[in-house]
């Protein structure tokens, strides 16, 4: 496999705060970032050495840009099948395309789950309203429907809770290619943040477990509140979906437990550096900001084990304004995205506590 | 004190590894940085929003960097006392041009140092012949004949073994103001980096103890080879010049320790950042460039307490490409500066050990 080494260039599809902590991380190892993204103001260009302002359909703008780096990733998993070609046309692009294809479609991903013996919520596709009936009839309720694509924070979707939520969901699917899914009942959901590198070498940071407020990510907690069995089941399952992508960089396994049964369903994949990561900056022995640029790279993988109790916390919108709450406090680490606007629910920082002597 | 807050916008001059590891620090808490340099080539422009490239007397282009900016700090003490001056009357400069002042010219340093109480090695100015020879019967040999300002790594030197040395002083001088310093003897030579914020707070890092080679730092090593009682000691030195210069920002205190008498002599100070004070980024609860970044903004200065046993080594020229070795052992962490010529001598990075264990 291709080595990156310290001193090159490295692409990055996508300006927000992963881009940005990517190159921080990407810098400290020598390299040079490129950061391609069609918003003038993204937070990521004012750490990195050059930047494109470009549409992600722009081909020549993106040509030009991957033919100025030594490798290519990106920030988020709705890179556009046809982006992620042209880029990779021109430079390495890693994660490479298979790992895009199917997190972008939600019965891709989930037929892809199952052929790896990984369990999943029971799902159904539909297209029309027979369809709707029919997967309806299979799945019952309480369940969900959502569009096959590109879909975030409950855009796209409708709960069913009684049989006549079900003369809903046309107006919201609006007949694109969409699925049933089941409902799972769960006691907590965690997630696990696993690199492979280009060489195939795998490790996996400790099982953080998610608690989430309106549909986005309030804390991760380290370690979960797990058996050993149950972190150890969810790491080989990680392992065994990042294999079978022939995955290669950090990517998020989100996961729901249940505690008595012990079960573990897989609620999604995400191909990229993830929120509930972000822990591993400094409550871990690598960030997965530098584990996904080794990965890319082909460098050796860092050790990931955690350095004590560790919990991160999303700032959202005026939270960021706390900030000598936060520096006053010793155990706490203050993270500002330098995006000038704080909006409600915008994610603006983080912070993460240590707690070295739990 | 002005506070300067996260989101602002911080101008450093120097675009070193010294001012892209400042520059890094400041993004991590939304500071948007501008690297003033007049080297094309200056590895900090790599991670900072906006560059200058201009020369320390351009006072059209110094003006418009020090308007664009809510705080201006630098990264070596050589800028000259106009620059300095220019920047101060368009922004805040931190530190202030009293550290300048007194860090350039090893006479005023050494007056300065006495003045606080803190105990250097004998010395006395000279410019001519005349006054040479009558500093020499004061101070003896072995001595070492320095140029007041500017001399670095060595540079307008002389060492005086032998009574004949004294007849080739005047062709290194060239009748510059001069000091002749006697020699002290010391077992080993510690630094203190110490941190003192707009607000008066004063914060200094456990000390480390140096070992150069070839008049260039080698490794740093925390904790250093001392008693208690001397590591106190040499904190309270370092605070009581902070205090006396009303300074802002971390600065770095080298010192020699004789381990007999116990005896603290101060060799220099450097008003910024310092490589003896590199090991701080993993091996600190605070790296000396957050806690810089702190200072000068006026935040709460974080915590200095070490993490274990900790070594850093300089990667010198060709040392940097052994990036393998480092990034596949588990308690190193690989430092690359970003410059592309690893020529002999060079600092081309750095690398951390943290032991936890010890």
């Amino acid at each position: 496999m291709t080595q990156i080494k310290p001193g090159s260039k490295i692409g990055i599809l996508g300006g927000g705060q992963l881009g940005r902590m990517l190159a921080m991380a990407a810098s400290q190892l020598g390299y040079r970032c490129h950061i391609f993204c069609p918003d003038v103001r993204s937070p990521a260009f004012h750490v990195a050495a050059d930047f494109t302002i470009a549409e992600y359909g722009n081909e020549d703008a993106l040509r030009e840009f991957a033919e100025s780096v030594d490798v290519a990733t990106y920030e988020f998993e709705n890179v556009p099948a046809r982006t992620a070609e042209i880029v990779a046309q021109e430079t390495i692009l890693r994660p490479g395309a298979k790992a895009l294809e199917v997190s972008q479609d939600r019965l891709v991903e989930k037929d892809f789950l199952n052929s790896c013996g990984v369990k999943t919520a029971p799902y159904k596709a539909f297209e029309t309203q027979e369809q709707l009936d029919a997967a309806y009839k299979e799945i019952g309720r309480p369940s969900v429907a959502k569009t096959r694509r590109f879909g975030y924070d409950g855009k796209g979707q409708l709960m069913i809770k009684a049989r006549k939520d079900i003369d809903g969901v046309m107006d919201v699917t609006k007949g694109a290619p969409s699925i049933l899914e089941g409902f799972v009942n769960f006691d907590r959901e965690i997630s696990v943040v696993v690199a492979r590198s280009a060489s195939g070498d795998v490790a996996a940071f400790p099982v953080g477990e998610n608690v989430h407020t309106n549909h986005i990510l309030d804390t991760t907690t380290v370690p979960a509140q797990i058996s050993e069995v149950i972190e150890a089941k969810a790491k080989v399952m990680a392992t065994r979906i990042a294999n079978a992508l022939e995955y290669v960089g950090v990517m998020a396994v989100e996961m729901f437990v249940s505690d008595g049964s012990g079960e573990i369903v897989v609620n999604e994949i995400a191909p990229r550096v993830h929120n509930s990561g972000h822990w591993t900056i400094e409550g871990a022995a690598t960030s997965q900001f530098e584990q996904h640029i080794r990965a890319i790279c082909d460098l050796p993988l860092g050790p990931t084990e955690a350095r004590g109790k560790v919990v991160m916390k999303n700032l959202l919108g005026k939270d960021i304004l706390d900030f000598e709450t936060y520096l006053s406090d010793p155990k706490a680490y203050y993270h500002h995205y330098g995006k000038q606007d704080p909006r409600d629910g915008r994610k603006m920082g983080h912070v993460t506590w240590v707690n070295t002597d739990e």
